[in-house]
């Protein structure tokens, strides 16, 4: 055991890095303790050295040259939290060839070049980790790797994006509308000033690729994902839901069928009595059933300074006791050994099949609910409940209708229809339900 | 790497036993994809060889000799399920100097004797792994070895026994009490004809002890632990705790104060709307503050078969990939270097600070509650709230009292003046509360 420090070079100084940074010197002896050895941050690189920062790193370490990093033969870990996917995937791949251990936050980095990324850590055997990308704080890839190996996993449903996670428990609690609560949450810094990553749903679709990756050992084409944000979400369906006793959530959801694995991001219906239902505000939950575990779920903070750099600490020290190990890549970042993996075969979204919350807009006259329950029924689609809160006769009322499992293109096609009835005069809404969970 | 598989000697073929044997057969593809070898049963250590089994076992499997299995040269992992204690200690010792890797879920063994066991795995360099030892198929312990090794562990809070879990959530939603309630559990197999173990609360507390070891780098004697069972709830006590907004869980409860590691299992009352009251029925769940991810939580089946010995394949896993590697021992046991660890200092009970709980069953006579009051008062124990359901002159009525934070012993003193009390008939109860809990 060399008694020296592991020397780490750093890519970014932002809310993770600073995080990191105040972690490893706070926590220096514990981890010294817990590693054998001490970590050491040798360099940093930042954009601007001038840039007035609250946190004290002493100019002696930072550089703007990237490649003093991962150049430096002293540096055996290269940290990268910048962001930016280009110059992510280039610093990763000239830090990897020279032989650095490979550590990133980075989702969208692994979502668009996971195969050429781990192609190279395996070819240079180095680790690649990257927990702090999927659920912040939450050691969830660990878990699927390790602690869940004796499991296929069935299904997966993720709570992974916690702006959309605050603003649905704030609108469920307060009634709002989404623009009041999302410009509420941007006051906050619960939300960026271009939102859309975020409540688009691209977010939480990133995440979801990365979960399905290493959940079944294959490569994720983002084009294959279904993503639907929250925007359209509106307080009366959050209102209705909780009538049937449903909460909405933006769910991240993968399931293995015959017809290949589902893959799809979009608001839910869950039970209220469910674990899923019980996770609010900022917070991330993953749930998975595993055949052989049964129902697990790991819940914490998905965001922020020091839960990510909690993440990313772990990283570095599980690299840090492989180094003193001498080893590297005994546990392969997609838990299944080799580099090279099939594609995922994605499952088409319309023959999923779900149940269904459609809340329609209808005049209230003679014959209209009967005319979408005609339709409805002559596409397949037989209704488990209708709900209409007020009647008055001639006017525009929300007519709610929940569905038994239904082929999705047979909804959509139906709803066609139906948009196209006299009596209707607003979009039909439609927000799946996953009525089973626990 | 070697094309052959990794032998494994199992000792013991119960409930958990089957379900590991079971999962190995079922996923030895899945697994050797994991691994990148196959894992094999070499041989299996029973009590009886012509006992009739619904697993179908090849009858050159078994021994009933377990020195066969750590004596077998080609045998590199010992897999002990059988339970006793001292036997389990004796096997463990002797596997680990023959350089044996050493998997249990003896959570008992490791409460008792982990001193021992961790020495002799650091001095014959070998892994030790009890990952089921604790919450069955959650992967905490090495959650928090490794995903959570950034952080200081604040606080941890488990709901580590399905048994008691699955009586208090049955109690709390049928009123029942808790004997027809355990009885009701006996015959579903949720509970041992002789259930003391799990409703006194001492398995509760072997799984405190290990979760303690590991979160502090510590050893633990058992002796220091608080131990309080659930066998004392009324369901009088659940209602008047909802209408407070807090459930009864049986907790076991480690916190860091100044004046040393709280080591406590006992029913708790927690806030309604915390994710731990959400978990219900035979589930378990252990939820940890760390001071750099926050508050984190891992829940999901706490016992049973298959979910136990998906944990204990997860070990097998980890062994078999640092056997592969030419490495072991690279995570130590209790997450930090070296055997040598110190007795963890316990905080004695009585320094404890907590908000209680407190029923009095009471004549109800003008003076009464005044009296208790000032009794309180005289014990520097201030009231939050005061409950008092049914006004029957001269009868005796429970009076429920909310205190704010103050010490166990002053606590403890003025319920014994209290109970003296001319109007106070019965024993009052003291249910401690968690009113921060999230």
């Amino acid at each position: 055991m060399k008694s020296k420090a592991i020397k780490i070079g750093m890519i970014g100084l932002g809310t993770v890095g600073t995080g990191v940074y105040e972690i490893l010197k706070e926590h220096s002896q514990l981890l010294a303790k817990r590693i054998g050895i001490p970590l050491e941050i040798a360099k940093v690189a930042v954009r601007s050295k001038n840039k007035k920062r609250v946190l004290k790193v002493p100019s002696s370490l930072l550089t703007n040259r990237v490649e003093e990093i991962y150049s430096d033969p002293e540096i055996q870990i290269v940290l990268e939290l910048m962001g930016n996917v280009q110059e992510s995937r280039r610093i990763a791949l000239q830090a990897m060839k020279r032989g650095k251990h490979f550590v990133t936050a980075n989702k969208a980095l692994l979502a668009l070049h996971s195969r050429e990324i781990f192609q190279t850590a395996h070819d240079n055997q180095v680790d690649i980790c990257f927990e702090a990308a999927v659920g912040g704080g939450i050691p969830i890839l660990r878990a699927l790797r390790e602690g869940f190996v004796a499991n296929r996993i069935q299904s997966l449903f993720g709570i992974v994006n916690g702006t959309c996670n605050y603003i649905l428990t704030e609108m469920a609690d307060h009634g709002a509308d989404f623009s009041a609560t999302l410009k509420q949450a941007q006051a906050l810094g619960y939300a960026e000033a271009n939102p859309k990553f975020d409540v688009g749903g691209i977010d939480a679709a990133h995440k979801l690729a990365i979960l399905i990756a290493i959940a079944y050992g294959v490569s994720v084409d983002l084009k294959n994902l279904y993503v639907e944000g929250i925007s359209d979400i509106d307080p009366l369906d959050i209102e209705f839901g909780r009538h049937f006793g449903y909460e909405i959530k933006l769910l991240a959801i993968s399931k293995q069928s015959e017809r290949g694995i589902q893959a799809r991001v979009h608001p839910t219906m869950v039970p209220s009595a469910s674990m899923l239902a019980a996770v609010r505000g900022v917070h991330n939950a993953i749930q998975i059933d595993g055949d052989s575990v049964g129902e697990g779920m790991l819940y914490g903070k998905g965001a922020g300074s020091r839960p990510t750099a909690s993440a990313v600490v772990g990283d570095l020290v599980e690299v840090a006791r492989n180094i003193l190990a001498g080893v590297a890549y005994t546990v392969p970042p997609l838990g299944v050994v080799g580099p090279k993996v099939k594609e995922a075969k994605i499952e088409p979204m319309g023959l999923l099949r779900s149940a269904y919350y459609l809340r329609f807009y209808a005049i209230d006259r003679p014959g209209v609910l009967a005319n979408i329950a005609s339709i409805l029924s002559r596409f397949g689609i037989s209704i488990s409940s209708i709900y209409q809160q007020v009647r008055e006769e001639g006017r525009e009322v929300p007519i709610v209708v929940l569905t038994h499992e239904a082929q999705e293109k047979s909804v959509l096609a139906a709803i066609q229809k139906i948009n196209k009835l006299s009596g209707i005069k607003r979009k039909t809404k439609l927000i799946r339900i996953e009525a089973k969970l626990k």
